[in-house]
This record gives structure tokens, C-alpha cells and sequence, in this order.
């Protein structure tokens, strides 16, 4: 037989790219749908999507950084769920320029990553695309308690579980195109879902109100742990900014706090939990405590100042959440 | 507040449209991930993207058909698995001159179909898209046995829940803007799942060898059928061919029966059964046989004729299948 579908040997090279063995799958990729024994607990599935032009620019994203940022920032929303992830599916749109190897790439460095938290790639879509490149990740996870972005109570202490503000560091230093700023660019391409966290997050779950991972920058992220019932101080001064942050701000005559405020992103866990539990999470940083009136203010050692001017993070529009 | 989110209100809405009642439900949509309790049997999970210009056209998709069909395609292959559908994520890219109300005849017509086979939406993404509209959406389900692809035996009969061609017929009267065929015009923008013949497939699985839905016309599914093992021999004469296909092909200068052969997008189900079970089938349609040796063949009353010039339907490039 000749010209039997010609992607067909492309898909193979992806089939056999991603494929890892694994006793829970009863249907493996390649037929109409991809069946798996249930785990125990509660199923968790999430779906994020990646569009040229919108979230990121091929000008500085290779291959390689895109595979592994379109897995990671959905493995960032199984962190935030105290879930582990098992199962992901791609959709991936791209124009005709693209090369095999490209793509080759691409799933290479997702499969990579999937590998660092025992997950695999399953399925998904390869189609053509008459402008730029579209990615869709959507993963099924497992989790005994889920941890959800309900429950903050007023007084809690808002944590995070690192840096603020370095990815949009990495973004303006890669889009104006400065050299050096190297930990705020790898930030910026290649985020790390705080996946280590999970067996703390389980383990100690009874403290933990309520627990999302920032996306949209440390205010944005905290109006939704506060629900729109509950107002929050920053502390201002307490704010966990890399020294790359710093030196960008320097460089262009910016505060560094703004950063961290506005910048979205960085992928870190933030949580809520009661003052009296702050000491079981002594290595987050404490940035700041939500309260009982409404109004978003910045504290530091001599004053404090209202927020009235949101800034939106416009990289995100994700109607799940 | 002022400037919030802006985006916020839109996806309220829309978290409005598609928000259903459900006691499986732990975590709903608006979290950073959907938690749900294990359904009985096994998981199932499927994801197809839909690309405008590659998939579909907005002259003659309106926004209605899309949320429609983008679903359907997707329902379409837990149908071919012989599972039940229970939640839905949509990723949805689309260019800033849509409006609101686009938005929302998308998703009502979505969450109507859905409602339809008792699934819902419970999460996605929403992007601004600086091309076309890209629509990706994957289905979480569950069956007790899954009903694959493999399996199929030399001598098994090829059996078709439905008509043959009739999208691609659809599809040719709406893109030269034909008057009439709605039949065939409603088949390609409004494909029905067979969902309705999942408790048939269940209840008779013990005597069902291979189970595929119909994407990429009856030549190219009954190959994946036959797994590169064997060869097929398909009735001509017996093909389901609708009357809209066999009066386009009249009108065209065509041969109805090669839109049956190669026409995708039919989403009916192609079956392979031993010939003595035929009897527990007698509502399909006869379509073909599977041959111990390779090559497919062309069979009418008076001769066979081997295809060695194989087209491939271009429209789905899914790596998972």
C-alpha cells in the first residue's frame, strides 16, 4: 500500500517519544480514547492553554522551553490542588515553517519534565495552525484532600513559597533582549510547579486555609484567596525579591516591589493559615495578612497605602478558575 | 475596587451558563483545578482541537454549530470506547472582533448538547487569539469494559451505524454554497455522537471484536480497524449512501460512493463482529470484510478492484489515535 496517511510515521515518532510503560493503564495512546484504572482518592483534572503572540514569542521560547512551560504551568495547578499528577493529554497547533525536529524537541523536553513527577503523556491533537503556535495541556491527577482556594479566614498570614516577581524579570529582559539576568529568564521559561511540595502540603493540610499558585502576581492571586470577602496588608518590606529583580529595577528606574505586586507568572504556591500554625511553614515567606475590613493596602515600617488602581495580568483568562 | 479583572464578569458569565448540579463534584469549577469523586469501572479520556480554516469555516459555522460540533467530535470517541461521558474542559482561543453574545451562543449550545448525554463543562481556558478561533476540548468519562480498536479477526464483517459520506456531502454543498442538502449540511455541523448506542454496545461487548468512530472515512478507519495485520474487502453496493450524497454526486459528476469511501467527519461507529453474530447487529450496516491477506479491495456483484492510491482525510491529525 502507498500513501496511507503520511502523519502517520510523524505521530509514530511522538507515539514512541512519550510512551513509557506503566501496570495502571488499560487502553494505552492510539485508539479512540485513552482508559486508566482509577486511583484512590479523588480525581483531579485541569487544562491550560499557550498561544503565540499572547502568552509567549517564539523569538525567545525555543522548542524545548515551550514543551516544558505548557506542562508545567498546568502541573503548577495540580501543586495548588495538594494533587499529584499522572496523565496528560497536548493539543498542539502549528504552522507549516515548523520542522520535525522542532517538534521532536518539543516533546522531548515535556516528556522530560513529565518523567521528573512520574507523569506521562497520553494523547492529544497535532493539527496545522495558519498563524502561530497554539498549545493546550490539559492533566488528570489524583489527590486524598484536595486544597482549595476557599476557606481563608480573616487574620490568616498570606505565604508564598518563594520569589515574587522574577518571571516577569525574565520576560522584560528577554523581550528587551539584556544580556545576564540568567535565574529571572530560566524562571521565565522554564517555571518549576512546586510539585516538591506535596507531601508537606498533605501532610500538614489541616493548617491550610486556603492555597493557590500565582499566576497573576501576588495581589491578584490574593483577591482570590480572599474571595471578594476579606481585604489583605502586604508587607511590603517582607517580600521575597530575587537580586535579579532588584538589578532590573535598578536598571530601568522601576521599584522592585512592583514586580512582585503585578508581575504574574512565577508558578510559586501562596496559602493562608492561621498565625498560630505560621512556625509549621517557617521556610515560606510571609507576605502579608488578610483582613476582616475590605481594600487592598501595602504596609511597611511607616505607613500605609490603599490600592485603587488594579492592574490586570492579561496573560491568563482561565474561566475555571 | 476599581479595575478589577475585567475579564472576570465575562467568565462569570459564562460560569453561569455552564454550571450544572452535581453531587459527584468535590471541587467545583473556580478552583485551580475540578476534583470529582471516582466513577464505577475504569477512567476514560479523550481531546480533540478544532483549527479555523483547518477544521472549520465561520462563513457557514455559526457559533452554535461550533460549540456543538466542537463537543461532539470529542463525545463521538467516548461513544467509540462504549463509555458514558461525565465532565468537559474547553480551551477556547478566539480573535478579538467576536462578541460577547458569540461567546455565549457557544456555550449555550455547548452546555445544550451536553445536558443531552448528562455531562458538563467544569473548566477551560479563554484566550485572545491574534488568527482564528481555536477550540480545544477534552472529556473525562467512564466505562465497565472498554471497547477497542484491537481485536479485530480475518472473516470479521464491517459493520457502520449509519450513513457514509454525508458530512463530506455537507461539507462540499456549504463551501460552494449549494441551496438544500440540509440533511447532509446539519450532518457536518451538527454531528450526533452515538452515545444513544453506548447500553447496546455494553450489553452486547462480549461479541464486539474492534469499535472505532468514523473521523477519516471507511477506507482510512477500517485500516486502523485492521491494524497494518490485515487486508479488507468492502460491499460497494451495500454502502449506507444518503440520497443528499447520492444527488450531489449526480449534480457534481461524481460517484457517490466515494464520499462513503473517504469522506471523514461521519462520527457514526464502525464495528468488527464474527459473521455468526451479525444477527445482534441487524440495525448496522454491512459495510465490508476482513481478509487474512493484505491489500483492500473494491467488491460489486461482478468484479474487485484493488485501491493502491490511498488519500488521506486531512481534516484530523490526532497523535492519540
Amino acid at each position: 500500500m502507498k500513501n496511507t496517511p503520511n502523519e502517520w510515521s510523524l505521530l509514530d515518532k511522538i507515539k514512541f517519544r512519550v510512551h513509557r510503560d506503566n501496570p495502571n493503564i488499560v487502553v494505552p495512546l492510539g485508539d479512540d480514547a485513552f482508559v486508566f484504572k482509577n486511583y484512590p482518592g479523588y480525581s483531579v483534572i485541569c487544562q491550560d492553554m499557550l498561544v503565540e503572540g499572547i502568552h509567549f514569542n517564539l523569538d525567545y521560547f525555543s522548542p524545548e522551553d515551550l514543551g516544558w512551560k505548557a506542562l508545567a504551568v498546568n502541573l503548577s495547578d495540580i501543586a495548588a490542588m495538594g494533587a499529584r499528577p499522572h496523565y496528560i493529554h497536548v493539543s498542539l497547533a502549528i504552522p507549516e515553517k515548523l520542522t520535525n525536529s522542532w517538534l521532536d524537541d518539543f516533546y522531548l523536553s515535556m516528556s522530560g519534565l513529565a518523567d521528573q513527577y512520574e507523569c506521562q503523556i497520553v494523547g492529544g491533537d497535532l493539527c496545522s495552525s495558519k498563524s502561530g503556535v497554539i498549545i493546550d495541556v490539559s492533566i488528570h491527577g489524583s489527590c486524598e484532600k484536595p486544597l482549595t482556594r476557599q476557606g481563608t479566614q480573616p487574620g490568616d498570614l498570606l505565604l508564598s513559597s518563594g520569589p515574587l516577581g522574577l518571571s516577569q524579570t525574565g520576560l522584560i529582559a528577554l523581550s528587551q533582549n539584556f544580556p545576564e539576568y540568567e535565574v529571572a529568564k530560566k524562571k521565565h521559561r522554564r517555571p518549576v510547579p512546586r510539585l516538591d511540595l506535596q507531601s508537606l502540603l498533605q501532610q500538614k493540610n489541616k493548617y491550610i486555609h486556603g492555597l493557590i499558585d500565582t499566576s497573576d502576581g501576588l495581589i491578584n492571586d490574593s483577591l482570590r484567596l480572599c474571595q471578594e470577602k476579606f481585604g489583605f496588608h502586604v508587607f511590603i518590606e517582607n517580600l521575597p525579591i530575587h537580586q535579579d529583580t532588584n538589578k532590573l529595577a535598578f536598571q530601568l528606574g522601576t521599584t522592585p516591589e512592583d514586580y512582585a505586586l503585578w508581575g504574574g507568572e512565577d508558578f510559586e504556591l501562596l496559602m493562608t493559615v492561621h498565625p498560630d500554625h505560621y512556625e509549621e511553614f517557617s521556610d515560606w515567606h510571609l507576605v502579608g495578612q488578610v483582613t476582616t475590613e475590605p481594600g487592598v493596602f501595602l504596609n511597611d515600617s511607616i505607613r500605609k497605602t490603599e490600592i485603587t488602581e488594579f492592574r490586570g495580568w492579561q496573560h491568563f483568562n482561565d474561566f475555571s478558575k
